[in-house]
């Protein structure tokens, strides 16, 4: 198990402590699932821990154990915490429900535990590990280090938040090590029945039949080496999907054989419309994002367009084509 | 690392042997990935190593390192070799070019190193363990408890059997101990790069646009707990897909919120059908596909009924709905 700094930030923590934990707006399974992971572990080791979130009992994640648990910001007292741990969270300002711990100045530690390569070490302690798949494979690997025992329900939130910042594995983030927790988290009885019920096996009809009706309307640019999906306001609200579900079926498509960029335009409204790039092997989306004003990563980025779908269309139909013109090879020299 | 049994027959392999391996008709990934591993294992182990399997240039499994070495079974003088290990296969006639070893009787040793339940044991030295996910994760751990070194080829055969038999950990038969040996085929370099781009990104644009032609189609059946898809051999040929990738596309079918049964029934000719069963979480199809004169396992299952496909859909329509009249539970209790 690599040693990720000098100082373990949970060897700070007493028995008399009172502990906030903390995660970032629009909590995805990393958020809640260190965020939940750590408040089970702490309750055995410190006088109080409490986790605060966003207050969104439909989520996906709310089959995590103590998902119930989790506090609204708004029965928040600052004052009556020692410390105050925020998880996966990139800067103060992602770190929901943050402020009030910031202003109490040096009376609060406030610690830091990330794995994002933009993290802005914002706290007074910051443990930004990013070798870590996830905050969730940090946390594992911070308790190991402590040498704590893992309880059921602690590994199978870990185990959600690595699974779903690893894309089950699949992405260039999960490691040897990584394996090496998921075997420990395991081993101790992390539930992988239900988290593959509610996270694999559990689709909504609905967001099948809109994939099927994207895939039907989907144009395929540049020999098949581009492919563009444009979504009005209009089709999502009449299959009933959400913003969000769009990020699996831009990797579907993306996903296709041949395909190396693949770009879904969604109509914010009448004068913007986000576009969105995934890319496979080679292409670089950040700088395409960039060229249209906005950014992201090598294989995933984002910009939005102040204009409207149809308008985007035009501009992103010639930008590909330009793009692919000049790739003779599948690889993309040129 | 678990014992397997208390000879492990690598033991018995010596520098001066000759050794063939085989393993079953229509390789699947554990079958290619286990051979090739063995193979690359083998070379610095003993005098000679040969891979027999069909001759498939085209399959999926050709970026693999050495698929180009497999050799066609009509090229094989048995008499040549003093052992024969056969990978994944369930029984003899499984094996594809063993039978020109049995023949030889105790001039040779038969090896049968396989992970099915209904292993008939049709070896000299036989090593079925039923836990292992694989036969690839098998022969690593072979490997291991033999102390020998793993290179970055055979750990990338090994790797794919592995994932293609969990459903990349996805099913229930992925362990702690599968994921502490994929952990070390990582260390030491397994290309997880060139399999998630030939297995998981490299799927053909018909498949695609066939996937959604069928969720366009599928019968939503007993209040949506149930799925049906029909698929005359017409639609397959004219989409271009083949007879293997309808397992994704009843996976796929399978894992919509609240279905339990996924059935694709598939014309063979105008006077058969094929019918496949998968369930999710409690459903035995081995049950309902044995009604039909099939069998297969608890979660996918499948029989071949002997009349058209629209016959086949009058039998299975009212089946379904009655299975599904008794059970006013999710989880299928009545
Ligand atoms: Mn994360
Ligand atoms: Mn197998």
């Amino acid at each position: 198990m690599r040693k990720i700094q000098n100082k373990n930030p949970l060897q700070l923590l007493k028995a008399h402590h009172k502990v906030a934990l903390v995660t970032h707006v629009h909590p995805d399974g990393d958020a809640y699932g260190s965020l939940l992971g750590l408040l089970h572990l702490l309750k055995s080791k410190v006088q109080q821990v409490e986790a605060f979130a966003e207050e969104d009992q439909r989520s996906k994640f709310n089959f995590l154990p103590g998902f119930g648990e989790i506090r609204n910001v708004s029965g928040l007292v600052a004052g009556e915490f020692d410390y105050c741990i925020a998880l996966d969270c990139g800067s103060a300002q992602r770190a929901y429900g943050i402020e009030s711990f910031l202003k109490l100045g040096s009376q609060i530690t406030i610690v830091n535990v990330d794995h994002h390569i933009s993290n802005t070490k914002f706290a007074h302690v910051n443990v930004v590990d990013v070798e870590s798949s996830s905050t969730a494979e940090l946390v594992a690997c911070l308790s190991n280090e402590m040498g704590w025992e893992l309880g059921e329900d602690i590994a199978t939130c870990l185990l959600t938040g690595i699974v779903m910042d690893t894309g089950h594995y699949l992405y260039e983030n999960t490691t040897d090590k990584t394996h090496e927790i998921v075997a420990n988290l395991l081993r101790v009885g992390a539930d992988q029945g239900l988290i593959r019920y509610n996270l694999y096996q559990n689709r909504p009809v609905q967001n099948v039949r809109f994939m099927a009706h994207l895939v039907d309307h989907m144009e395929l640019l540049s020999k098949g080496r581009a492919v563009l999906m444009s979504v009005p306001d209009e089709s999502m609200r009449q299959f009933g999907v959400a913003y969000e579900d769009l990020d699996e079926m831009i990797a579907y498509a993306r996903d296709i054989a041949g395909v190396e960029l693949a770009v879904i335009l969604k109509e914010l409204n009448k004068t913007e419309t986000k576009v969105s790039f995934r890319s496979k092997c080679w292409l670089d989306v950040n700088e395409l994002a960039s060229q249209l004003g906005g950014g992201g990563h090598q294989r995933a980025a984002g910009a939005v367009i102040e204009d409207s779908l149809q308008e985007a269309r035009k501009i992103l139909i010639p930008m590909m084509e330009t793009l692919f013109a000049e790739v003779t090879h599948e690889n993309g020299s040129v």
